[in-house]
């Protein structure tokens, strides 16, 4: 509907009390769906407002609330950056916002040494791979790859198709190798580099970095420690430089909080020498760190470069989000992260489900991943889920796939409580067993 | 500021009226800044206002004219798509967007042969090379590149990273390589594949497809055919079948009309064989046909399934920007271009200056690269343009690139005439020029 006021228009002009009123006059459409897409200026007084309409203050159209381990929903304010006009990515203004959040990306990965190199690339977080294995390993070096599911085996897989000679320590389905056999495999071989995936997305087992690291530095100290973080980064504790991190490689898509499309990562000096020390040229072009180290640097001393057009608008939202994250301290996220995940777990528990991660300690805060009763289906479950308007994700480690279900609770749904998205995922799972004629024992 | 009207309510209820008489009532603020973000529903009788009022439909701020080739200025639905709501990426209503995108550019590339196979990632245009140099090529084979520009050399680079042996016919800036030299070239070795750049976008240099492909089926017929088309898919004649191309790789945000991010491509089914035949594994992880080709294969049949984590919101606007671009015939699209590039050429002989393309017959049409008076320097003419609101980009072909700017001239600017852009950027350089203190000899 179109109407022209408010611009900078005080928010007692007529016009601004008369759209105020003629909310009263029409029936109860959400606001900003697809025939409406208006929305809540803060300029405005909304004190007016009914009371009862927190939940319409969203800018976004009803929808199913999305609770898989990624995408997760995204705040209006992120999802609005998505839609800024056209920009020059060479251009001061984009220039600033692309500096700035690469700026930020030091603060959320808590490191504060500035040889420390962050990198955003157009992509998904799969490329994060690419870029450790095609520039911190050569072909033919050894990396010891820590298998806890899924992405552990991705990226043992990259990391072969740029010639490293991997060796896997893999747990069973739900476990994560343990410090003393990762210990007898550091003392075995000379490892260029040790990659860990920190939740291991497939089976919400979380990896403990901060003694294995410890391990790693004491026992080889040369090896580079690498993180796959996409399912960590912005709801698990990283502290980069007091943990001695070479590497975490990250999605914008899941605890960060960003719409997917970048490939998010944080590198250590000793890594970046690493690349720098190459024999070999790197063993891609655009995941190269040659092709792309000068243009980060460029880019945070806001001095316009080029090597390939990077996307404004997926950086506008990520700098939207990590505003936003870094707007309160990170130990008040990762416990909030926490406590919803405790409440999370034991629903489950008093359900009389169990988890794929069975050790306590090796649970992850930011998603749950639940060994479904034998005698529910996961066609079944996942369905009854969606018509109560929330989506799960079913399951994906190879050995166990249709067993188990997986509790995405990160960002939006764990941080703002007017949301309700974790009780009514709970009760929705409660409700949806009992339809699927399942009783705790 | 906040209303609840239009959702489903016909467009003479009260609210409704009230809301156009309230416009009149305000200052004349732009809809849609950060302030007011309101946009138009389509459902609006929208006669009644004032008929001045075009340039303020649009949902975006006011903001300098993006004419630079690529990021160009994007339509308001296809910004707006870029907002949609959080959604699975293996979710029934996201599979079937995606799946309708992959099989509407079947249709932009001209190309009815089932065999062929569209391919988006999530990345830079520049991806696209990744793909062609790690997938269809191995290493030691040989590869002829046409080079017309930064581009194209570009091109090599990546091929030479996966272990191409790259021949460069090389144009000097602003011509590109003839037939009879391209023929000669052939002749002498036999080439796994030929590279040509449709549109240099570094020189504005248009290569001729037609052509070149008859040349290669005839004297080198089992050569792959391999076009980057960054800078000319959907502003440039492409008939992928009838021409018998094998690949053509391009970017989201150039005459396709949709933001950042989103490699797109189309392979022929004999590119396709040709990869199946590889001796070797794909040299890539994250761009390597044997990860992606099932996937977009399984999401074209609206099956869902994983690889990597798209992006939702960029295949949504680029399913929007498609959608646009396939209501109307092709013909029409390129015919409208041409119209408009043939009034920017000329207006720029008008002024008395070269183009970087010196042949008429190999001039892109989304694009004009302009040769600067001796007298005018860039550091002077483009900030003068900016400061109209008009933002061209500098030179970028490193043996000429202080001596010229580049004018983009591609979708809504020149499809969308309420805009003016084009008139008012000619306007712009005229005058800007004039204050540089140049006047045509």
């Amino acid at each position: 509907m179109p109407r022209r006021t408010a611009g900078g228009a005080p928010p007692d002009t007529p016009p601004a009390r008369l759209s105020l009123i003629s909310r009263h006059l029409a029936p109860d459409y959400p606001i900003n769906t697809p025939y409406t897409v208006e929305r809540l200026p803060s300029t405005i007084d909304t004190s007016l407002l009914p009371k009862t309409q927190t939940r319409k203050m969203s800018s976004q159209p009803p929808h199913p609330t999305l609770l898989i381990p990624g995408p997760i929903e995204f705040d209006d304010a992120v999802l609005q950056s998505m839609s800024h006009y056209s920009e020059s990515h060479v251009g001061p203004a984009f220039v600033a916002t692309f500096g700035e959040t690469l700026s930020m990306l030091r603060k959320l990965f808590q490191t504060s040494d500035p040889a420390s190199q962050p990198f955003i690339l157009s992509g998904s977080g799969t490329l994060g791979w690419d870029l450790v294995a095609s520039n911190l390993v050569e072909a033919g070096e050894d990396v010891l790859v820590l298998g806890s599911g899924y992405f552990s085996d991705g990226f043992a897989d990259c990391l072969r198709v740029y010639g490293a000679n991997v060796t896997e320590l893999k747990a069973a389905p739900g476990q994560k190798p343990q410090l003393p056999e990762i210990e007898k495999a550091l003392s075995e071989k000379r490892y260029k580099a040790i990659t860990v995936t920190h939740v291991d997305t497939s089976t919400g087992v979380l990896s403990e970095l901060k003694n294995l690291s410890a391990l790693v530095h004491k026992v080889s100290p040369d090896t580079l420690i690498l993180v796959d973080g996409v399912c960590s980064v912005a709801c698990e504790e990283i502290d980069f430089d007091g943990w001695k991190l070479d590497g975490v490689v990250t999605a914008s898509q899941k605890a960060i909080g960003c719409p997917a499309g970048l490939s998010i990562s944080m590198f250590s000096g000793r890594a970046m020498q690493a690349f720098q020390n190459r024999k070999t040229p790197p063993a891609s072009y655009f995941a190269s760190m040659k092709n792309w180290t000068h243009i980060m640097q460029n880019y945070e001393a806001k001095k316009p470069s080029y090597f390939a057009t990077p996307s404004p608008q997926l950086i506008h939202a990520l700098h939207t989000a990590l505003t936003q994250i870094l707007a309160s301290p990170l130990s008040e996220r990762f416990a909030l992260h926490r406590a919803a995940s405790d409440r999370i777990k034991q629903a489950v528990a008093d359900l009389g489900l169990k988890q794929v991660a069975g050790n306590p300690d090796e649970q992850a805060h930011g998603m749950t991943a639940i060994y479904l009763p034998e005698s529910v289906k996961q066609a079944d479950i996942l369905p009854s889920l969606a018509k109560k308007n929330v989506v799960f994700a079913g399951g994906i480690h190879k050995e166990i796939a249709t067993k188990y279900i997986r509790f995405g609770h990160m960002g939006v749904s764990v941080l703002d409580p007017r949301r309700g998205d974790i009780d009514r995922a709970v009760k929705a799972l409660q409700d949806g067993l009992a339809e699927c004629g399942y009783q705790k024992a």
